[in-house]
């Protein structure tokens, strides 16, 4: 039976510029009696990678101020509706008000999405596995809205050590024909089940996915290999 | 510490029009000495659902054929791209091929979505709780591709016995100030998560998932309140 197991780690600590994620993240383990295994995907919400990493702005009270400061993030503006922006970052994401986040930070501040995610994910990864010895995946997520479909979910917005799109193209099915393309975007299902856990503890910033199959461990980045191009892109 | 589990259940049962679902699937925990709790989501693959419900039709060789059969699926065509169709359906989904599937099936059939997979999934989970005398939720997933992202993730097309949206909006955060809207599409989770386990066994068509907060058991509908009205909905 494949089985899969997930931990939401929470800790008291309020992140700010320069705390060390790695010292708070096995400070939670050892507090929660629990240990990395070799192969596990470490994943943390980009909330507490930005406080780290001084991502934090003031922003003014008014809605006008809110809306100046997501429409300086975007890249493009692909729809308008009231203050709410469907917008390009410079990472390449689509999303709402440019990931702009105006919940869980002292008033009159917000929190803008790490610079480059992938690369706070790889940092986080090489001190992890220097520390532990053990190979893990880390992925950064953030909290997205998508076209067609109501309600928010988690997805990967930074990877390393995990291949971000497992091709199962090529595969045989069980009638023995060959599998028509599935790509399967692993890391935003990853990012999914941890907010599933992570929902249960407002403030939770770590979880820990156990159990993957072993051989996903491997190469990528979300930027490289799940943003779309705008090219190949039939909704933008 | 918040914790989810989850477990595939393969079967080597080849499903037809007019198997019980319930049989095999009680069957299939027996055999990997399972049992469901009280709480647990019990989440089935729509390509299941829709043999065992009779929607296996026949169809020609050629692209042109299956391009036809999936326009005469689809009740709008958003987009073409070669003979890729960007639709929505009858549920009000907005999909790829309207969900017609050619792989798992016998060469010259396509399998068509379940006409109501909320219907579907009510139906599992009332004989499935008679039988038990257990709650439990019931989840039908089918792969989507996304707009802006590279890959497919499972989404939930049918659901029963869950709260398909958990609506945090109103909930203070970890510095007490009230939280932004969060609605968060736990059935979508739930799904993508479950594919995590059933990528792993080619051909599993049931996912356990244990551990959902249990005020997260309710009602709602995929259709109801995961569909964005099109009025509403800014790439339509």
């Amino acid at each position: 039976v494949s089985h899969l197991e997930l931990w939401a780690l929470a800790t008291p600590h309020r992140f700010v510029e320069g705390d060390d994620l790695v010292e708070h993240l096995l400070a939670a383990l050892s507090a929660h009696d629990q240990a990395l295994l070799d192969g596990d995907v470490v994943v943390v919400t980009s909330k507490v990678v930005s406080k780290v990493e001084g991502r934090v702005v003031p922003v003014g009270p008014d809605v006008s101020d809110k809306v100046a400061l997501v429409e300086s993030e975007a890249t493009r503006i692909l729809r308008r509706r009231g203050p709410l922006r469907l917008t390009e970052t410079t990472h390449g994401f689509v999303n709402a008000n440019a990931g702009v986040d105006l919940s869980n930070t002292e008033s009159g501040t917000a929190v803008l999405l790490p610079r480059d995610p992938d690369k706070s994910a790889r940092a986080l990864r090489a001190t992890l596995e220097h520390r532990l010895k053990i190979r893990l995946a880390v992925i950064v997520t953030d909290t997205f809205g998508r076209a067609w479909r109501n309600g928010v979910t988690d997805v990967a917005i930074g990877s390393a050590g995990i291949t971000p799109i497992l091709d199962l193209r090529g595969t045989t099915d069980d009638t023995g024909r060959v599998l028509e393309a599935t790509e399967v975007a692993v890391v935003d299902e990853i990012a999914g089940a941890a907010n599933l856990v992570l929902a249960k503890n407002a403030g939770a910033p770590f979880c820990i996915v156990r159990g993957i199959t072993p051989t996903w461990l491997g190469t990528g980045s979300v930027v490289e290999h799940i943003v779309r191009a705008p090219a190949g892109d039939l909704f933008r």
